[in-house]
């Protein structure tokens, strides 16, 4: 399954959305405009706004709302991005140096904040007071999840129910928003948006526990960046928990947080994870999300997008990068 | 002239801002909780939330708006500078440990952004599609003034104009945010909302060539912090212009910028600032700017926010802080 075949439906409408994305980068300012370019034209696979529009499909589907939207949570998306990088210091972000290496700290800061602004000129372009408060509370909910993960770094005590709290907060709030804002533009009924929502949150989750799990799995070239990052990070992921779980006594996760000592305890916790179970149980996981997200999309008309909803789903377990 | 006499007319309903802050501090988390109470209750002057209450008092003042929206400003500011601080590696301010000092510069960058949302939910509330537009817009103009500072760091290239335009950009944008939304919630005239514009544009730029002198002239017990940090991070403010003006050969300025060597050339620059009319100038500016600032509020109606306002900008180009 490939993304333009899901994408479909509303392939026309998200090649706009690139262009709106390539039209922020028109700036009075050289240096601004260079900056602008090569954070919001870094690819991607516009997840977020492709669910605004696909959900928008169901009901009435009003592009001059629902293309400011798709935009607004694309930005918002690259604006944590470009935040969390500056944070961890990483160099590398799907396969191009990040924002923080080639211009530093200070700058990748103030462009995560002009682009989090930027956003929310998008979304005051729908007039819809419901999704202006949601993008407020996203934004919020998104800060509070990642600020939870600096304050877990390192820390081994960490329960499955923490982590997919923790994710909640981080990945499947900007999934949400990018479904009920789609919704709630296209004059959803209430049960609907219910189900978009839960959707959403079940999409979320189970995208990044692939994320977590690709961390382990990939390769660099496939994930754009180095495998491991996370441990690196101090940050635990499902993999690490359940390893943890397995090898209570001896284990690099534990020797690694306790002692920081990179390259070794990496490499053996890479290995030890692919080499057990551990790679299909987090996909095992990753699966059950995703059935509880597609468990009530029946109850919605039947159409194009639902279709493209149901293989979105299936991919997200499938997907390699 | 003190605050406690110029915030007459409104310092109950300041109180009310200041209890809306010491809300936001009530969460769940208590990591949370203890960031956003040390960040929130730093104290300062609260000029933007009394702006935007003054300016409400002209016409139809509804707190169910105005107070939401000065807490928003004043959020909204603190945001900014949290993020300010962590780029700049600031040690203090307001005489206190700066948040990334204590809890490090990631935990400040996600703070600002947590705050930034936070900001975002209260202008939501205003439920006012068109200062919600102004707020993201504003946050926009001071990301970019603060973008164009880093990369004009360390040039002595900069002329008087580049200097008021990027601080028109910092520090005005915010100050007219606080007036502009403070007159349309009250539903002034569009003639009235000029008039106060033209007050809370002028009234930024003299507060901050007042800043940028102090910069200059004060005690690090007065300032909070350390005098000369705008040279320390070459940020070329207008007492330094104005003395590379005048020793346009061998200047302490250019050498600091040139060799980053601090601490001899900034002490030589503020000893000739100090003993020259360089400061008066500046100073003579900040007039000017708040007598612009003024020229027009004979044409709103007269009452004690009307007199409020013009103490504020006699206020502002006297203050030591």
């Amino acid at each position: 399954m490939k993304f333009s075949t899901i994408y479909e439906p509303i392939q026309e409408d998200l090649v706009k959305v690139e262009d709106e994305l390539r039209s922020v980068s028109k700036v009075d300012f050289s240096w601004l405009s260079e900056l602008l370019d090569y954070s919001l034209s870094g690819g991607g696979k516009r997840i977020r706004p492709a669910l605004t529009l696909l959900l928008g499909k169901f009901y009435n589907y009003n592009l001059d709302y629902l293309l400011p939207m798709a935009t607004s949570v694309e930005i918002m998306h690259i604006a944590t991005l470009v935040h969390d990088d500056a944070i961890d210091n990483s160099a590398i972000r799907r396969g191009k140096p990040t924002i923080n290496s080639v211009w530093g700290k200070e700058k990748a800061v103030l462009l995560g904040d002009y682009l989090f602004a930027k956003a929310g000129e998008y979304v005051a372009a729908t007039r819809n007071l419901r999704v202006i408060k949601l993008f407020a509370q996203t934004l919020r909910t998104i800060s509070t999840g990642e600020l939870a993960q600096t304050f877990s770094a390192f820390n081994v005590e960490q329960t499955y129910e923490q982590y997919i709290l923790r994710i909640s907060y981080k990945t499947a709030a900007l999934f949400i928003l990018a479904t009920e804002s789609g919704a709630v533009l296209s004059e959803a009924p209430e049960e609907s948006i219910v189900i978009l929502n839960e959707y959403g949150h079940n999409l979320g989750i189970a995208f990044q526990i692939v994320d977590d799990t690709l961390d382990f799995i990939g390769t660099e070239r496939e994930l754009g960046k180095p495998v491991g990052s996370d441990l690196a990070q101090g940050t635990l992921t499902l993999p690490a928990i359940l390893l943890l779980e397995r090898y209570p006594e001896d284990n690099p996760v534990k020797r690694l947080f306790q002692n920081r000592d990179e390259q070794e305890n990496i490499k053996l916790a890479i290995e030890l994870v692919r080499n057990s179970s551990i790679v299909e149980e987090c996909y095992r996981a990753a699966s059950d999300y995703c059935s509880k997200a597609c468990r009530n999309l029946n109850l919605l008309p039947d159409n194009a997008s639902r279709r493209a909803l149901m293989e979105l789903a299936d991919y997200v377990v499938q997907r390699k990068r």
